[in-house]
């Protein structure tokens, strides 16, 4: 059968949408270590986090014995305004790398807001709403968190607030546009707004921004707030949780296929686009039926799986949230200003860093330079434009399919598109002018930095 | 059965993507007029136009014979990269508003560059390859034209030059980066570049350009260039044909739906969207079993429909182009600079024109301010931030709803989403700012301009 008249993308009925999430914390060979309360030093129990999140979000971060959690109907009637995302085969892609592989990737840049992002934000605004919460506030790097959250405050009529990393506000404003044309109020961070960011203006004038520090705002700003709670877009286990939509979708759209992946890819900041694609399939690995690889492609510039350390850590730059069991590079890390803004955080999710100390999957880090070529090729051959986050993986595809090349094998290998890059086009355009350059970082640079931890 | 339990989206499986285009000249109860050769006075005949376009668009552009023409499988190929779009039913927007009414949408915006002008984009560039050109000219105003030629352009292995309109050069420089990042040459029209643009701004320095404009100069460059032919965005026949491929899905996703569109509304720049969503429809009007309304919604500012004159009328502003017999606001209308770049065209593809004048469609005229507020609401209850031009449609959607809702009338009203707002941010920050205004066009102007014409 010749390419022409094979199937390219592969669509699950509104029906078929998963009613349930995949909770891997419950089926981990070895549990994630608990976060540790910073004052009592204790483990964390749900009750700890109820002042800072929706209680249910709290009770499904420390949930480690229900596989399934039952995804609300009114979430997943708002998945069903963009969901299923289709699974792709990327068959021009193939072609010019001129691979036996078989690549398919699943594109959640077809969600309104232009990346994987809402999956999550719907059930943390509904959750939020359910509990009578008014107010939600967070922080975005790259702004496809923030827009996601501010798009689903507005579909549950609630009040959003969005820190966004300064250097990401200047580098891509229409993100800023898109928040507040959904009614969002969006500061640039560190702002003069919090005790926390005047204390980081202070010690660093001009300091251009972090994920970690504009997290601090904004925990800060929903614990000042009568009825507000704060929301987080990666890092934490509820967020990869619900994320799993897509995997499940995915694994279901590969047997439409008839395949199954041999590697699983996906660009990683935080965790949750990662383990949304790879936790249901890393299931089948557990019980032994499966033998998939699975692949984190993380920034050179930013390299905590590859080459930060394990050990408890803060999520933030100021110190407000738990102790986290995590490969970190230490929390005041300052990364490069690389326009991977999604990717530009200092830490892992527990559940990621479990796995991998596990030796349960893989990281690899990409220069980016590399990721910006293999976004380019992809645009050129697919036609779609991916977002910066998005073309680490996709480097990293590129990497494995011309491995198969050399030796001849035609893996299946399956990728997260996690957003497109129309937002993005001012990083497109330094690099075809040959104004982007790759950043390297010391093993002095991470080890001063760790050593600062107490 | 409650909201909660019924479909929203509707998507095609891969093997129903149409396989034909629905020509409309052919069945149409008064054939459009022929297009005057300005040289000899006569009728044109597919031969005149081969030098400018590839042959088959030619022969296209003058049939009226054939009411169905194959879909090359090398284009049906490409349509799979994002189609069948979905329909979707806008639950959301109907009880925002409050109508009985059942509102519909096609959702263009999923296209990779963000449109529907990929639909006639693919085309256009395959036959030109086919007939051995190796270069391809156009022009574009807002930019969703453009970048859609020149992913067409890539994806065939042709080199692309785009003449953009010079204000929205400058309003949406995003869209100049993703033609270059297909490899495109993007200048800013008028230009210095060609005989045209040299004699527009020599007449009017500071000429903001205007699609006319931009077309002359990219006809006169693939006029002055070996191996090269020009392909346009809109207006002409062949180019409504390829849109076909939208209401011909759509017809079989409101199958599915269970429903049949009383009201069919797109927005108007020079009718492609239109005519895509429109023609398979209105042939059940021939043919007396249906009576479906047909509503084309153009800018107050740029009113040819509702304000111009049936004649005969250049398509471009330096008078390259064939006499076209049209509504027109004259070819040297210079459109106020509104945020739909889309819809600044002085004239109506002729087939349009006609069903105009024989009363089977109708035509509205939107102000600025009405889209904007359109487009918002359209955002904050379906999610999607729609382009400055589809929320003239959605403005027109708006009022008939209104109108069902005194009413009481259940219609069934389908319309045209034939672009996401992404890559137009700034304007809409310039509407949350207020900083946006309505234009009004006298009759005095668009009598001066028609009088110009000889």
């Amino acid at each position: 059968m010749s390419n022409k008249s094979k199937t390219k993308r592969f669509i699950l009925p509104e029906e078929e949408i998963p009613k349930q999430w995949y909770n891997i914390q419950a089926e981990m060979p070895n549990k994630p270590l608990p976060p540790i309360h910073p004052g009592t030093k204790q483990p964390l129990k749900p009750e700890d986090l109820y002042p800072i999140f929706a209680e249910e979000l709290c009770r499904q971060e420390l949930n480690q014995t229900d596989p399934w959690i039952d995804i609300p109907e009114e979430v997943r009637e708002h998945y069903k305004y963009y969901r299923s995302t289709p699974l792709v085969r990327a068959y021009a892609l193939e072609k010019a790398l001129g691979t036996p592989a078989h690549i398919y990737f699943k594109n959640e840049s077809v969600s309104p807001m232009g990346s994987h992002k809402l999956n999550s934000a719907i059930p943390q605004a509904y959750y939020c709403k359910k509990e009578g919460v008014t107010n939600i506030t967070t922080e975005t790097g790259a702004g496809q968190w923030g827009a996601s959250l501010a798009y689903a405050a507005r579909m549950f009529g609630l009040e959003s607030a969005v820190y966004q990393v300064k250097i990401s506000y200047e580098q891509k404003p229409y993100r800023k546009s898109i928040m507040e044309t959904f009614g969002a109020q969006v500061t640039p961070s560190p702002s003069m707004s919090t005790k926390a960011g005047k204390a980081i203006l202070t010690a660093t004038p001009n300091h251009q921004g972090s994920l970690g520090t504009a997290i601090s705002e904004a925990v800060e700003l929903a614990q000042t707030t009568p009825n507000c709670k704060y929301t987080l877009g990666s890092v934490l286990s509820h967020v990869s949780l619900h994320q799993t939509v897509i995997g499940l979708e995915a694994e279901k759209q590969m047997a439409m296929a008839g395949e199954y992946p041999d590697v699983v890819i996906a660009c990683f900041g935080g965790g949750s686009n990662f383990g949304g694609l790879a936790f249901p399939f890393m299931r089948h690995n557990f019980t032994g039926e499966k033998k998939t690889r699975f692949i984190a492609a993380e920034p050179s510039s930013c390299p905590k799986l590859t080459r930060g350390k394990f050990m408890y850590d803060f999520g933030d730059e100021a110190g407000y949230t738990p102790l986290l069991p995590m490969f970190t590079l230490g929390h005041n890390f300052r990364p490069a200003n690389i326009h991977a803004g999604g990717l530009r955080y200092h830490g892992a999710g527990v559940i990621v860093s479990q796995l991998l100390k596990d030796g349960l999957m893989e990281a690899v880090d990409i220069p980016q330079l590399e990721s910006f070529e293999a976004g380019t090729l992809f645009a050129q051959t697919e036609g779609i434009i991916p977002a910066p986050e998005s073309s680490h993986a996709i480097a990293a595809v590129i990497r494995e399919a011309l491995e198969c090349k050399k030796t001849g094998e035609e893996k299946v290998i399956l990728f997260n598109l996690s957003g497109h890059g129309l937002i993005d086009m001012g990083s497109y355009d330094k690099f075809l002018a040959g104004d982007l350059q790759n950043y390297e970082v010391t093993d002095k640079e991470i080890n001063d930095n760790l050593s600062q931890i107490k």
